[in-house]
């Protein structure tokens, strides 16, 4: 009996630029096939630290070239637009591999939006570099002018820097649930969705804030009802005492084991912490709900119990 | 009783910039949202010019910005990244307007490609110029480095020009269908959709050539066994003798009468005359089918029969 998984590749399925990411998502859609053809249902999420970050310098230099003609583009409209070049690639990898296992099945990509809270506490403390590296007399500019925030990075020159919110609800929840009723591979939440948020009359306001696509794909998982959210990355399992002689991959915990080692401050903020909770959020929203977290090409081994670190109640 | 409609949003639905864009998909909205609360199932549709000439240009400044890092960026890529920008707007305009009237209803943007023939003749005459006007040497550095087709347009210096093959079929019809059916407004085919043709196991390759948007949105229409398509333009309705004393104004036609009128040359090629020609071939794929060439702000009177250019057999 298939599976609801939700899975959230990580920046190695997409590579770093054009050609890589030509390239990596050819690797990519043979390990989603796998669990395709082993009969799971399922929706995919990804990254897009790279690639906003070339479509935003991108858009900067278009507005540099002619600042009369081209405003500044915001943050979201960059999300968006890297939406539709991930999922380009993406969908059409995936749907090649299919079709050569002979699985006909459809594979789209939806535009996806993702609601965040305005007072979230993040948008009083931004923690996210984004763009190129500046001089300091760039960054003030960009701070008298646009008002953004900036921060110096250690020695290698100054950054924008935005929120990280964390992420409340898909907009487009209803168009992905129908798809995957219907019996199609859907790619969502890429980038961990368009950032937006509420004003008056129903209208969505684009925030100049990037979403952690672990935290969007929890949410996304939840709201899907699914049974299983995978978290790829670069390691095979979770591990405490990482990188140090006492060394120890885990296998199977509970949420409040997780959160026990978190609380030891075992994984890394900003790389595997954020994991790890994500994982533990979903693990704990229903009975029966698991998150794993492992490599891309581990993914089929792990969903069937072999491999990777499992968290379940 | 509700039709299925096709809608193909013409360049004034969507302005040609960013804050354009923003107040244009608001008026469009509520065109739209009329034909959705009369009972309509309602696809959208829309073309790209001004969006993926910013998108080329700024990804074309990028590589000059740095072109040992940003290889040049395929014209479908950028097509794919226009759907994201505009897609990302028209569905949240759609979507408030819609709550606004106390409807709920998902709207969602699906990123679609559109299958070329790569025989077809197009590719060896490439007529449509897109992106910056370049002087003669930039223009022969482009044909000897990267092999692009170039042409003088009349005194304003050189442009790219590509090919507009006619599009064969959607790849992501079933995707599109399945949403329809589930009662969701789908926005596809933006810009005429990514153009992309079959090569080996089922690889698809993305072309260098753009797909003109009334065209791609007969197929759709035809594909979805839709019952009108809707072309919106800047006139109200399709006049013979334009613009000469003896103009006049075309209320009904059949797909005859409408070849007629094509052959005597009243309609100007690139503007007229390939709306004429996609609305004669969608109203002639089967009974019952019809084509309406009408303004945005008139597009509901033209479903009730009381205004546009309808084409039927």
């Amino acid at each position: 009996m298939g599976k609801r998984i939700v899975i959230a590749l990580g920046g190695n399925a997409l590579g770093s630029n054009l050609p890589e990411q030509m390239a990596a998502v050819k690797e990519t859609a043979r390990a989603i096939a796998d669990l395709i053809e082993d009969g799971h249902q399922v929706i995919l999420t990804h990254g897009n630290g790279p690639q906003v970050g070339m479509i935003q310098k991108a858009m900067a230099e278009l507005t540099r070239s002619d600042p009369e003609k081209y405003i500044p583009c915001p943050l979201s409209v960059c999300v968006a637009m890297s939406q539709g070049y991930i999922g380009y690639d993406l969908q059409n990898a995936l749907r090649e591999e299919l079709l050569l296992r002979g699985i006909r099945k459809g594979v789209a990509t939806v535009l996806t939006q993702v609601e965040v809270d305005p007072q979230d506490p993040a948008f009083a403390h931004p923690t996210k570099p984004i763009g190129a590296f500046m001089s300091k007399e760039e960054a003030e500019k960009l701070v008298a002018e646009r008002n953004y925030q900036v921060m110096e990075d250690a020695g290698r020159g100054w950054r924008r820097v935005v929120a990280s919110p964390k992420p409340q609800s898909i907009v487009e929840i209803e168009s992905v649930r129908d798809m995957v009723e219907a019996g199609l591979v859907v790619v969502a939440c890429g980038g961990g969705g368009i950032p937006v948020y509420t004003t008056e009359g129903h209208h969505l306001k684009g925030a100049a804030a990037v979403i952690d696509k672990d935290f969007a794909s929890c949410v996304l998982a939840r709201q899907l009802e699914a049974d299983t959210l995978i978290i790829l990355t670069a390691v095979e399992k979770v591990a405490v005492h990482f990188g140090k002689p006492e060394q120890k991959w885990l296998d199977v915990l509970t949420p409040e084991e997780a959160e026990a080692y978190m609380a030891e401050g075992h994984f890394a903020p900003g790389s595997m912490l954020p994991k790890v909770q994500a994982a533990v959020e979903f693990a704990r929203s229903a009975p029966g709900r698991s998150s794993l977290i492992t490599l891309l090409e581990k993914a089929r081994d792990g969903v069937a119990g072999r491999t990777g670190t499992l968290i379940r109640q």
